[in-house]
This record gives C-alpha cells, sequence and structure tokens, in this order.
C-alpha cells in the first residue's frame, strides 16, 4: 500500500502532492535515521542509509562513522554488496536520512557509488546545505534514477541540527570539552590540575584530538601548561591522525613552546579574543570540526557567544570546594537567561563510564518553535 | 561439598576453624548482597536475605526497602510463608549479609521472625554493631538455632561502610543533596534559583524528604526562600511521614519563618555552625537519617567536616557561568586533597534521568588499606 505520508501519523514537511512514501520507505528511514545515532559528531553529518528491495524487504543498513570514513551511502552499498559482487538493484531502493552527496571528498561522491551499484530508486530526508556537496539529487536524476526525498525530514535536520546551523553559518562544528570535578573546578586553589580526571577520560579526549581538525586553547593554558596538544596513544605514540593546534590571545607564545614543535598540520597563533574571529579564520583553512580544549575563558567566550554545538563534560567524582571554575562569566545575570542545553551522545548515548569517571554529552536544546501569531494578524 | 570459605577463592574474613561454608551458602550470600543492593541509604543499612533448603535450592529472596519496612529476614520469611502457611524450615537455612537484630523497633525483631518461622540455621555476613539492635545471634543461639557467621563480610561492610560509619561515630546517616546545573551553579548572579532543576527532581526530593527523619538548612536558605521543609506530593499534599525542620546559624528565624508552622515533628533551630554539634544533638533526638539542603555554607561545612555519608546531585542541562556556586571552601588548596568520592546508587544506579535532569548518587570513595608494614619492623 502506498501513501501520502501526510497521512502516516509522521510529523513532516512533506509535499504530499509529488511524494508519496510506502509502509516500507517509512519504515526504512525510522531504521536509517536510527542507525544514523551510532555515528560520531563532527565536520559531517550524522547519516544512516537503508537498502530495501521492491517488496520492501531490507537488504542492507549502514551509516557514517565520521569525517575520513565511509558515507552511508558508500557504507550500505559496501555491506550489501562486499567488494565486486554483482547483483540487479535497479528495482531496489535506497533510504537515507541526507541528500547523497555529490562531491569528491576525502571520500568519492555518493552519487557515483549509488549509480556504480546501480541502484534505480533514491528517498532521502533532507537537502544537503553544503554548498560543495549539494546538487546530489539534481545529478541522480539527471542519470535517469528515481529521487524523492522530503520523507521525515524534520527528525532528519533536528538530529543535525547544530551541524546544520554550522553549514549555514559558515564555520567549523564546534565541540567544547571540559574536564572539572563535580563541584566544575579545572584546578585546585594554588593551580594544581594534573590531573582532575582519570587516565580513561585523557584518553578519551585524545581520541576526540584525533578526529578534529583543530584544537584551539588561550595563551594562559600554554603558559600554565605548556601542552602540545597532539593526538596521542596511551602508550604515547602520536596518532595517525593529528589536529592543527591553535592558540588564541594576545599574549605571544614563546618560539620554545611545546605546542609550536610537534609534527602534523603545524600551529598557528590567532592573535584575537573574539571566538567568531577563530572560526572564521579556521573556516577559511578548511578546519570543519574545531574542539576546544579551554582554559575558563575560552570555553566561556565561545560559549557566551553561542558558538558550541556539541559539550562534552568529563566529570571526576571528586570535591574541591574553591579553584578555578570550568567556565566564567557567560554574560547572565539571572536565571531565566540560563544556557539551556540537553543530553545527547550518539554512539554511547549521553552518560558513559570512563574509569572512575563520567563523560556526559551535551548539544544546545533545541529553540521552541517560534509562536503562532494571532488569528487574523 | 562442604568447603572453608578461606579456599573458595573469596577473599573474607572468615574464621575457617568454626565456620564452614557450603557452595550453596556462597552462592546464597552473593545473591543476598545484590538484593541488598536493590534498597535505599539511609537510617538502616542496605540487608538482603536467601532462604535455602537442606539441598542448597533458593526458596526465597528477600531485602529491605528503607526504614520503617520490613527488615530483609522479615521479608524474605513473608515472601516464602505469606501470612500464615505452616513448612517445616528446619532444615533450612536463612543467609543474609547482617546480624540478625534483636531489637523492637519500628518493626519486631528479626530474632523472633526467625523462631517462629522454624528455620533451623542462619548463616550471616557480618555483625551489627548497633548497640540497642546487636545480641541476635546470642539471642539465636540460646534458642537452639545452629547460627554462624563471617561468610563475605567484607563484602557486606564495604557496601554499607559509611553506616558503619555513623553507628560507630553515633550520628545520623548523612545525605547532602545538590541541586545544580552542569557548571555548578545553585543560583544566578542576582540570587534567582526557582528552579535550577526539573520538576522531577524536585519531586524526587520531595521523595526524599519523605524517607529522613529530619533535613537540615542554613538561615541563609530561610531567609531567601522561606521554605516549608516539608514532604509533598507532586500535587501539593503533604506526604504521609515528615521530616524534623532544622535550621542551623546564630540568625534567629522570624517568628512567621514558614518553616515553624508545618505539620509533622516539629522545627528546630540550632543555634551552632558546627556540623558534629547539629548531628551530636539530632543524634540525641533520635534522627537516624538526616538530609542537608544547603546553601552552599552548610553543604561546604558537612562535607569539608567528613560528615557526609552520601552525595545526591540533580544536574540540570543549564550553564550559568556565574552566581552561586554549589559549595564553597573545603579547606583544600592542591589537587593532592580533593575530596574522593564513587559513584554510588542502588536501586537505579548511579545516574537517573529526571526528566530533562540527571540524578547522580556518590558515596566517599573507599579509604585504601594501610600499606603493609616493611617485612621484619
Amino acid at each position: 500500500m502506498n501513501r501520502a505520508n501526510a497521512s502516516s501519523g509522521h510529523d513532516d514537511t512533506v509535499d504530499a502532492e509529488f511524494n508519496v512514501f510506502s509502509d516500507a520507505e517509512i519504515v526504512a528511514m525510522e531504521t536509517a535515521l536510527a542507525a544514523a545515532r551510532q555515528g560520531v559528531r563532527g565536520a559531517n553529518p550524522l547519516v544512516g542509509a537503508v537498502i530495501i528491495d521492491a517488496d520492501g524487504t531490507v537488504l542492507a543498513i549502514g551509516h557514517h562513522r565520521g569525517a575520513g570514513t565511509p558515507h552511508a551511502e558508500a557504507d550500505v552499498i559496501n555491506r550489501l554488496l562486499g567488494t565486486g559482487v554483482k547483483r540487479d538493484l535497479s528495482a531496489a531502493t535506497i533510504v537515507v536520512t541526507l541528500e547523497p552527496c555529490n562531491h569528491q571528498g576525502r571520500t568519492g561522491p555518493c552519487t557515483q557509488a549509488i549509480l556504480d551499484a546501480g541502484l534505480g530508486n533514491v528517498v532521502y530526508a533532507v537537502d544537503d546545505p553544503h554548498t560543495p556537496a549539494a546538487g546530489g539529487a539534481d545529478k541522480l536524476r539527471m542519470e535517469g534514477i528515481n529521487v524523492r526525498s522530503g520523507l521525515m525530514a524534520r527528525q532528519a535536520q533536528d538530529m543535525n541540527r547544530q551541524w546544520f546551523v554550522a553549514v549555514r553559518e559558515g564555520r567549523p562544528f564546534v565541540t567544547a570539552r571540559l574536564a572539572q570535578t563535580v563541584d566544575s573546578r579545572i584546578a585546585a586553589a594554588d593551580g594544581s590540575s594534573q590531573w582532575i580526571t582519570s587516565s580513561q577520560s585523557r584518553q578519551d579526549s585524545h581520541t576526540l584530538r584525533g578526529r578534529v581538525d583543530a584544537i584551539v586553547v588561550g595563551t594562559g593554558t600554554i603558559l600554565a601548561d605548556n601542552p602540545r596538544l597532539t593526538a596521542r596513544a596511551a602508550d604515547g605514540t602520536e596518532s595517525p591522525h593529528q589536529p592543527l593546534r591553535v592558540v588564541m590571545g594576545m599574549r605571544e607564545v614563546d618560539a620554545g613552546a611545546a605546542a609550536r614543535h610537534q609534527g602534523g598540520p603545524g600551529f598557528v597563533q590567532l592573535h584575537t579574543h573574539d571566538p567568531a574571529e577563530v572560526l572564521a579564520e579556521l573556516h577559511r583553512r578548511g578546519v570543519g570540526h574545531l574542539m576546544i580544549e579551554g582554559g575558563s575563558k575560552i570555553n566561556a567566550a565561545f560559549l557566551a557567544a553561542g558558538l558550541v554545538d556539541e559539550l562534552i563534560v568529563y566529570l571526576a567524582p571528586t570535591l574541591l570546594g574553591t579553584g578555578m571554575p570550568a567556565l566564567n562569566d557567560l554574560g547572565i545575570t539571572t536565571l531565566d537567561q540560563a544556557q539551556q542545553w540537553e543530553w545527547d551522545g550518539t554512539t554511547t548515548g549521553p552518560v558513559e563510564r570512563l574509569g572512575p569517571d563520567l563523560k556526559l554529552t551535551l548539544m544546545p536544546a533545541k529553540v521552541p518553535a517560534p509562536a503562532t501569531p494571532a488569528e487574523g494578524l
């Protein structure tokens, strides 16, 4: 039975006149959305994909696992076909949560993967707003593929809403990382801070460093800790992928600072206190995912500017009472102005145990839809 | 097969010469310990109990659910016998994590329940140190019951270690409760604090109030919020069990303060800043479980004195940046002195979702065993 999605009970922005989705496609999209949430946030959005045959049987489920790994479409096609297997998929449909990209990035364009697999039908949720990657649907239609879109567009958009914001604003996706006590201290009164959190948390932090394109700290952190700012394994060896090491602030970083003398994509000091300027410059340099590593002033500056898309809190089961707070002034004076977040977390959920610590993951709370104007106005 | 526990691989303080436990008893004690952890902390310890028959078959599993509810022994006997059922249990064994009490409290003595049930054998883990309740084993032996103890004593002791501390120190068991943002603020810069946490968290807090014997706040909280300090249901009706309402501090609480004019066990102001004095006085008044509800100074005073046995943190997914911190000075100046806690939580684990909030439960970390003196000294 085919039915217009508008009548399916799903609350979607669908042009029902042109886009009619089968029950199997609706179920497949729900599966694809769930699969997408198994990924990791960053330069790329969470994307899931499902291939169903003509009678609606699920043939394969795939998802994207973060920048540098296959896109969801390639993942699901690989799972179904392996390497080199041939199969007639002209009557099959790939159901994917984002418009297939038409862009040669670190991986090939998904449009080509779909054409190579011989898939005859594409259903996707939401258009890709990312200029270099957009146009996938048109490309596929030109090649004779049956393409429909808009199924569960709202859910797909919502799942990646901060990624859409970052793309729209032309800036990197920003992850902030706090490593704090239960009472939100990142150093004791005498400045001692090594280590607030467990070795497992610190190793997780290095895993994140190995996933992002750049990390930024303030000059105060450089002066206090002289960090290398590299991604390292537990045994101290450097990870294959290293982030750009960025310091923001006016005080000139010493020529001997450790962060200046590491391998990988290099070191840059940006002489500004303005997070927006940092993001604009890093976007210009091709940074898709930035991680903020503090200290308090840098954390607070990005948060106060509304420029954090993901907040990761390593929470040690300890108390200090006094010492350096994880944050400082966010420009908030009364409770009504409090920043609203919500627990997020994809692969492992919003709370993960890392040795003695908890890892909490948050994203900015959804802004409530504007009130409907009074009738008659 | 009977075997001495010392050879079972369990690391226990057992007098193997006198106390020999069967495999079935060992397994039953493990089950009893797990059942105990389904309870709630407070004036009474966590206790679990299992009844096994002569061939080791488990007949029933029970546990204590908190002050005012049946003890684990009564619970497991009720589960097995219901009301009024007769059954020959002379060859059966009740395996319990704490010495059966010999005390008429809010519930009858467990020794009598065991005798009434006709149980012929008792195995327990650890002696009851609580003077009015102790002596249960002797009483049972006098009545001809076969009583053995010490099986998994270390685990049973460890599970309730803060309760043992409170009993030894002759003071109430103390729960501290923080309701804070991720950055550990309990009010914004202008003092606004209603409400930092969700209605679900606040309701949970009322459930706790309905379980403890007393709650304490500082005079500052009375002045700032004029709270009633009663346990109330979501619809505002008062819970059947109300705590004693305690204010500590020197500033005289106004005659019209709401906390003075509620039902239940009453109101008391203690003119001291010393948590130990508060606990001594409340112990004298028969308070077995005290909850500290702040503000920062009171929280910090009890924590700094090492007089908190359980810490509950309602964590709202919000940020304030500045404002009143949940804690202040704990007398800690450097990271090595940080208070070490560990995630606890019995019924629901250390992390619970309460609407948009997380509820985190902690207990003081186990103090490492003192280093073994060097050989030959």
